[in-house]
């Protein structure tokens, strides 16, 4: 399940892609082998160049300010298998394979673990 | 398949939510019946909350600047059936039934509809 599968891009298929005013673009992580949904997170040009060629997630992350390969503490590495952009470029779509425990630092395998209209933290079935 | 399933929430709940400088926090929407992603736009705390307790998605559009009830005009309308937020409460997921043609303004059933690696412009499989 950890083998690579790097994405080989044309140069015009990034310039597609539009970044907000700080840099980024927020990109999806989507479990390839259930479907769901497992963590936003957000991306610069040179974290999205990483992500396709390394076959691995590599976002930025806002609140400490830098590169961050997903897994690099944790061991719960995204491997990239599929990636999208949308009808406007900007918003990135992964479809992965999650590593070890799950996306979220709670350890809860998605990170949208509660649901709306069950109380405050309310886990999801 | 257009029944409507509204979720009330307790009060708590929303205050878990984060919005940007903007007011502004991300929503994607993914189709129940097949999981695939079909777009992430945008929510104020006012669309969030009448997402809600409408049962229908409803966004803010930031280039318009208004309130972008989904389908109103195109008829292309996303009835919610279940709500999530992530870990940070910075993020919104729901799980909707999309009505008409499809969420993509391009005619496209998601918006996602172009992959990397394919060249620009390649359709999804």
């Amino acid at each position: 399940m950890s083998a690579v599968t790097p994405i080989e891009v044309a140069e015009g298929e990034l310039d597609s892609i539009t970044y907000d005013a700080a840099g980024l673009v927020p990109a999806i992580a989507q479990e390839r082998s259930t479907g769901k949904v497992l963590m936003m997170a957000w991306m610069t040009a040179g974290t999205l160049r990483e992500t396709l060629s390394s076959g691995r997630m590599v976002y930025w992350s806002r609140s400490r300010a830098e590169r961050w390969a997903k897994g690099d503490t944790s061991g719960d590495r995204q491997w990239v298998r599929e990636a999208y952009y949308d009808c406007d470029g900007d918003v990135l779509l992964f479809l992965v394979d999650q590593e070890g425990g799950g996306a979220c630092h709670t350890g809860n395998h998605s990170c949208f673990y509660r649901a709306f209209g069950s109380g405050p933290g309310a886990p999801r079935p």
